[in-house]
C-alpha cells in the first residue's frame, strides 16, 4: 500500500558521477575488484523480460490475504525462492481481517440516489471481470448504520475543520464526505471521529485523481468515474499490525485483545467511493460555498453543507481471523552466519496489484534468482541473506510486523539492515531510509543505469531537479549537488516495524514520476494497466533489482560495513535547525495573529456578507531550550570523527536512538528520530515526539521530549565512542 | 470597460489615520476649515437612494454607441446636469462601430455542434429579454469565413505559444480557441495573428468566470453556462479612439484612414463564446493532454488539438460610422477660468451596463448634483469643473480620446487633472493615477468612511492587506503602513488619452473585491443583478462620491495646488530599482538554463514519452548601463527638496515626462512611465520603453529607452527647479 507519490519525497544530488565506480565503501583493494565483478555477473542475471512474466503469473488472479488467490500466490513465490536454491519455508500468523458484508449508501432527500459501489468491468482490461474481487471497501471501518446530514471536509484534515468551525457549521452527529489526497486516507475518518461525525465517506476528486488529470482508464492511466481507491484505515500511527496482537507476533495461541480493546480501530463507519458516486451527493449541498482551495474537478460549484437531505451509510463486515502466509528464504551467510541482510515485499493486494505490491516482488524474486544462480557459481555471501515476501501488507502491515514482533530479540541482535520495496514504476529513483546509510545508496545510485537515458540513476535525477528548480539559484545549486541525500521514512510499507519499532536499519527504494495513474488499489491495477502505463518493457524492474540487488550484496560481503553515522549527525543536525525555525516562525505568525486580532483588523478586512467566526487568539509562543539536543549533537559529531571498527556496533548503534516508552501516546513507535505523522498517516515527522508537540503547541511536552531525544543522541555518541 | 480585477492592483497603506483629518495638502489656516466645510455640506448632498435611481434610470435600456436608447442616455444625462444647475453641452463626433451581421460557429466533424451564440433571458432578470440588445460578438474582429483544425491555446498569451512550439504544434493556417483571463481580451487574437492563427474564439472557462468560482446566474452572481463576455479588441495598445483618425479628433470632416490602413485593427476573425458553446469544441480536440496550468473547469480532460474535425467561423459586419455623443457640462472658476479639473465616466455600455459604466455614472452625477446645491447656497469654485460622459468607450475609449485629441493644445495648457471612474461595487477602495498626487489621494482616503466598517477607507485597505499577506513579517510592515500608495495605471478606461497621450495628471477611482460576479459585458450586467450582488443599498456608490468630488473640490480650490513630485520620485526610484532586479534575474536564469542545456539536463530530466522539443539556447543577458536613469532621479531628488509655488507649473510639469516620439512602434504613447503593456493590454508597464524592451530581449533598444526616460525625467527636474 505504499503511497504513490514517492518521487517528490526525494532529493537527489552530487556531480560529476561516475559510470565507472572505482570504490565501494566498505571495501578495499582486491576485496572491491571481487566485488565488483560479482555485481557485474549479477547484473547479467537480471532479466527485464523474466521479471514481465512474473508479474504477469502473480497478478493474473485476485490475491488478497485469507483468499485462495493470497494463498496460491505465497505457495507460488515459496516456489520459485526453492527453485532458485533458497532455503525456505512459509510462516503463517492468524490475523484478523475484515471483508464486507453489508455496503449501502444513499441519498435520501430531497431527491433520491443510490450509490453504485461497483467498478465495471472492461473489455480492455482483462483481469477486471474476475471472480473473486474484494469489492470496494475500507477495511477496518466499524460495522455501522447510520442516516444524517452531510457535510463536504475538504480533505479531511484538522485545518479544514478549523475552517469549518469558523463557518459556524459542526460535524457533531452528522456524516462527512472528504476527498482523497493532501493526507492518508485513514487521517481522514480519524479526525472526523475526533470531530463527532458518525461517518465518513472517502471519495476520488477528479482534480486529484480522474479527467483532469489525463486521459481515463481505459483510454489513458488515470481514474475513470467509476474507479474507487481501496484501502486500510488502520489507525497505523497508534501502532501497525494485528489490531488484536500489539507488539507480540500473532501465532496460532498468542493472548489476543478483544476487537473493542484495539486502539488503532476506528469507531465510525467508512466507505470510499467514486466520483460518480460522490457527485449526487455533493450537488445536494447547500449551506456556504466551498471556499477556493476546498473545491475539486466535478461540474458543479462545490458547497460545504450541510443539504436539505439525509445520507443513510451501512456497513457491515466479517471480522475472521485469517491465515497470513509470509514466505522466507535464506542463504546462509559463511563467515557471519548471524548477521543478517534482510530484504522484504510483500505479496498480498487489494485485487490483482500488478503495479502494487508484484512489481518490486517481481525485482525481488529477480534479484534472488540471480542470487541463486552466483551461488551455484561457487559465490558464498558472507553474511546471511534473508528474502522475504509479506502477506497481509495492505490492510496495515500485518505480515511483516507479526514476524518482527515474533522474532524481535533475535532481529534486534542479528539484523544488520532491511531492504524494502513495493509497487515499481517508470522514472526517478526514489531512495529512503536510515542516513547512516546514505553514502552507500549515493555510490549506488551513481553506478546504476538509468534505463531511458544510460546516464546512472543519480544524474537523471540530478538533471530533474536542476531543471524543475524554482530560481536559478535552485538550477545551480542543484547542478553542483555532489552527493545523494536519502529521504527520512514515515510509513506505508513495510520498513515500519524493523525501522520504527526495532531500529534496526531500513531501506526503502523504488522508481516512480513518470508513471502516474488511476489504478492504485482499484481492479484496474491489472498487467494490462500495468504493460501499458506503468513500466513498459519492466526496464525500471531490472533497474529495481540492480538497484536492491547491490545494496544487499554489498552489505552481506563489505569486510567493514558501510553505516556512517558522520551522515546521520548532519541529518539531524538539520531537523533540530529545522525545528528552531518552526518554532520562531509560529511565534512570529501567532503574535502578528494576535496583534490582528487585538487591533480588530480581521473584522475589518472581512467580508460582511461571508459571516465567518474570526480565528481564536492564541497562546504566545514561548522560547524553548535546544541546547540538550545540540550539546548531544556536538557529542556526536566527536563521536562520529572517527569510525568505528566494530561490524556489530555498527549496525546495532541505531537501536541507541529508540526510546524505551516510545513516542507520546503511541508507545509502539521508539525512534526518536523517523516516525509517521500522527495527522498525515504516511507522511514522516522527523525528530516526531519534538516536532508533533510545537505542532500542537505542548511546550512543555516539546521541552521534554527534547530531553528525551538528547539522551537517546548521547547514548549514540558514547556508544560509537566506545565501539572504536 | 474597465478591468474587473481592480482589487488586486491595489497597495494601501497608512498608520494612525485620522477620521478627522486636522490638515489639507494645499490648504493653510481659514482656508482649511472653509474646505472642511464645504466638504461637510457636500457629503450632506450625496444620497444612495438617489444615485440608485440614477442607476435603475440609466440601466433601463440596452445603450450601445449608436443605439436609439445610447442617444436616449446621453441626452438623459445632459438633462440631469443641466438641472443641477451646470453649463451642459453635447460633443459629437462621428466614430466608425462595427455591429455583427453573420456570426456563425459550427464543428463540422468527426461530431458536429452548431454554437448558440444566445444568452437565454430569465424571469428573475427584468431586463435580460429586451429588444435592442448586442448579440454576443467581439467589436472589431475582421470580417471573416474560415474553416480550419481548431487548435487551444490556453490563454493564448506568448509563452502558451512557447510551449506550443515546444510540443510541435504549429497554429499557422488554424483557428485558436482561447479562454478569458490572464491576459486582456485584445492581447488574445493579436498574439494568435502573430503566430499564423486564421481565426480566433475566446470562451469564459468556469474555471475562471462560472461555478468554479460560486452558484451562478440567477442562483449566484457567476456566469452561468450560456452567458458571454463581449468586448472590444481594438489592439488600444498601439492607440486607442476612433481607429481611422489617430491623433485627431473624429469631428465630421476629419481626415480618415481607410480602414484596411488603421494599425490598430486585426485581420483576423474573432468571436466570443459561452463556455456551453465551448464545451462540445473542446472535447473534439486530440493531440497532447494539455499542461495542467491549462486545465479548466469542464469536466474533461483537456487536449491542445488540432482534433480530427474542423471548426467554421464566420462573422460580418456592418462598418458604419455612428454619432457619438459626449456630454461635457461646466462650471466656471472664479479666480482661474483657465485651469480645469475634469472629470469623467462612460455613459455607453454593451447592453444595460448597470455596473459599467452606470453605477460610476451614477456617482459622478450625484456629485455634480451636490456641486450643484453648493453652487446654489453660494459656494464658487475657484478653479473651472469640467465634468463629462463619454460615449464609445466600450469599442476603444473611442469618445473620450476623440474629445482629447481633439482638443489637445487646449487641455495641455487648462487641464490641471483629469479624475475618472468606471463601474464600481463593493469592498476596498482602488486608486491609481500619477504619483504626485498620491499624498492628496493618501488623506482622502483617511478621511472617507467605509460604509460597512465605519473606519476610514484607508484603514479597511490596510486591515485587507495585513490579514492577508503572506508571512509575519507582512503582516507587521502592513500593519506599520503610514500612507496609501497608488497604482501605477494602464488602459481599460476613459484615462488613458490625457494621461498617456498628452500627460496631464490623472486619477482612477472605484470600490470592488466584495462584489465579484461573472455580469460583465452580458444581457445580466442588470439593475436586478446590480442591487441583489455588486453594491445593495448603493452605500460604496456614495462613497465614491464622497471621493471623487474630494478630489475635484480640494483640486478646484486649493491655493496651491496638491501635487507632491518628491512622491514622484520616489515611485520612480523604485521602478527603476525593479528594472534593475528583472534584468539581474533574466542574466541568471539565462545562464542557468543555457547550462542545463549545454550539459544535456532538460533530456536527462525529461519524460521520454512526452516528446517534447527542448527550449531554445538564449542569448546571454548583457549588463546595461543605469547611470543616465539613475543620475536624473539624482536631479530630479534635488530638484524636489522644495516645492514650487507657481501653480500651472505644477500640473504642466508631468507634461515634461511624454517623450516626443512616444514609445517604440507605438508613437502615440507619449508617456515615459505608464503605458498599457504592448502583451498585457490593460496592465501597466511602468517605464514602458525600458521594462518592454527588457523583456523582449532586446537590449539595444533598452540602452536607447534609458536615454529618452533619462531626458525626460531630467526635463522634468529643470522645470521644477526653474518654477521655485
Amino acid at each position: 500500500m505504499q503511497v504513490r507519490y514517492i518521487l517528490s519525497l526525494l532529493m537527489l544530488s552530487g556531480a560529476a558521477a561516475n559510470a565507472q565506480q572505482k570504490s565501494i565503501a566498505g571495501f578495499k583493494g582486491d576485496a572491491t575488484v571481487t566485488q565488483q565483478q560479482l555485481e557485474t555477473r549479477f547484473d547479467q542475471q537480471i532479466s527485464s523480460a523474466h521479471i514481465g512474466e512474473t508479474i504477469r503469473e502473480l497478478s493474473a488472479k485476485p490475491h488478497h490475504v485469507g483468499s485462495t488467490g493470497g494463498k496460491a500466490v505465497a505457495e507460488s513465490v515459496l516456489a520459485k525462492f526453492k527453485s532458485y536454491g533458497w532455503d525456505t519455508h512459509l510462516v503463517t500468523y492468524q490475523v484478523l481481517f475484515p471483508t464486507p458484508k453489508t455496503r449501502v449508501l444513499e441519498l435520501t432527500g430531497p431527491t433520491t440516489y443510490k450509490a453504485l459501489l461497483k467498478e465495471p468491468a472492461l473489455k480492455e482490461d482483462a483481469t477486471s471481470g474476475q471472480e473473486g474481487q474484494l469489492p470496494t471497501y475500507n477495511a477496518w471501518s466499524a460495522d455501522g448504520n447510520v442516516t444524517a446530514e452531510l457535510v463536504y471536509v475538504n480533505f479531511g484534515l484538522p485545518e479544514d475543520y478549523e475552517w469549518l468551525e469558523r463557518a459556524g457549521i459542526d460535524v457533531k452527529g452528522k456524516i462527512v464526505i472528504a476527498r482523497y489526497g493532501h493526507s492518508w486516507r485513514g487521517t481522514k475518518p480519524k479526525v472526523a471521529q475526533e470531530h463527532g461525525a458518525i461517518g465518513c465517506i472517502i471519495y476520488s476528486d477528479p482534480a486529484q485523481d480522474g479527467y483532469v488529470q489525463g486521459d481515463v482508464y481505459p483510454k489513458g492511466a488515470y481514474k475513470n468515474e467509476y474507479g474507487v481507491q481501496r484501502g486500510s484505515i488502520m489507525d497505523m500511527v497508534i501502532y501497525p499490525g494485528d489490531p488484536l496482537t500489539p507488539g507480540t507476533g500473532a501465532t496460532q495461541n498468542a493472548k489476543r485483545l478483544e476487537r473493542s480493546e484495539a486502539a488503532n480501530l476506528l469507531k465510525i463507519p467508512v466507505l470510499p467511493i467514486s466520483y460518480h458516486d460522490a457527485q449526487p451527493l455533493l450537488a445536494a449541498l447547500t449551506g456556504p460555498v466551498a471556499p477556493a482551495a476546498w473545491r475539486g474537478g466535478l461540474p458543479m460549484t462545490y458547497h460545504v453543507g450541510p443539504g436539505t437531505g439525509k445520507v443513510h451509510l451501512e456497513v457491515s463486515f466479517d471480522w475472521q481471523l485469517r491465515p497470513a502466509y509470509d514466505v522466507i528464504a535464506e542463504i546462509k551467510g559463511a563467515q557471519f552466519p548471524d548477521q543478517w541482510i534482510i530484504r522484504g515485499n510483500h505479496h498480498d493486494a487489494w485485487v490483482n496489484g500488478a503495479a502494487d505490491p508484484i512489481s518490486g516482488l517481481a525485482s525481488e524474486l529477480e534479484e534472488a534468482k540471480a542470487i541463486g544462480e552466483l551461488v551455484k557459481g561457487g559465490y558464498k555471501p558472507a553474511r546471511t541473506l534473508v528474502y522475504c515476501a509479506w502477506d497481509a501488507e495492505e490492510p496495515g502491515l500485518i505480515g511483516s510486523t507479526e514476524w518482527v514482533e515474533d522474532h524481535a530479540d533475535e532481529l534486534q541482535k542479528k539484523a544488520v539492515a532491511y531492504i524494502n520495496t513495493d509497487n515499481n514504476g517508470r522514472g526517478f529513483l526514489s531512495a529512503g531510509g536510515s542516513h547512516a546509510l546514505e553514502p552507500m545508496m549515493g555510490e549506488i545510485a551513481k553506478e546504476v543505469t538509468d534505463p531511458q537515458t544510460h546516464v546512472s540513476l543519480f544524474e537523471r535525477k540530478r538533471a530533474f531537479n536542476a531543471v524543475n528548480a524554482a530560481s536559478a539559484k535552485g538550477k545551480r545549486d542543484a547542478m553542483q549537488q555532489q552527493d545523494m541525500k536519502l529521504e527520512a521514512l514515515g510509513s506505508g510499507s513495510d520498513y515500519s516495524s524493523f525501522l520504527q519499532h526495532l531500529g534496526i536499519p531500513s531501506l526503502n527504494l523504488g522508481f516512480g514520476g513518470e508513471d502516474n495513474g488511476g489504478e492504485y488499489h482499484s481492479i484496474y491495477d491489472s498487467y494490462d494497466d500495468y504493460t501499458r502505463f506503468k513500466d513498459p518493457g519492466f526496464v525500471y524492474g531490472a533497474a529495481l533489482s540492480q538497484t536492491a540487488g547491490r545494496a544487499v550484496l554489498r552489505l552481506a560481503d563489505a569486510p567493514a560495513l558501510p553505516f556512517d553515522y558522520r551522515s546521520l549527525q548532519k541529518t539531524i543536525s538539520t531537523y533540530t535547525d529545522e525545528l528552531q525555525a518552526l518554532i520562531a516562525e509560529m511565534r512570529e505568525t501567532t503574535k502578528a495573529n494576535n496583534t490582528l486580532l487585538n487591533t480588530q483588523q480581521y473584522s475589518l478586512a472581512e467580508d460582511k456578507q461571508e459571516k465567518l467566526k474570526l480565528p481564536a487568539l492564541e497562546e504566545d509562543v514561548p522560547y524553548i531550550d535546544f541546547s540538550p539536543l545540540q550539546n548531544a549533537l556536538s557529542a556526536l559529531d566527536k563521536a562520529t570523527q572517527q569510525q568505528p571498527v566494530n561490524n556489530l556496533a555498527l549496525y546495532q548503534a541505531e537501536q541507541q536512538l529508540l526510546a524505551k516508552d516510545g513516542l507520546p501516546r503511541r508507545s509502539w513507535y521508539k525512534h526518536t528520530i523517523y516516525a509517521p505523522g500522527f495527522y498525515t498517516g504516511y507522511g514522516v515527522k522527523t525528530i516526531p515526539g519534538v516536532r508533533e508537540a510545537i505542532e500542537q503547541r505542548n511546550w512543555k511536552e516539546a521541552q521534554t521530549q527534547i530531553g528525551i531525544v538528547a539522551d537517546a543522541i548521547n547514548r549514540l555518541a558514547v556508544y560509537l565512542t566506545a565501539a572504536r
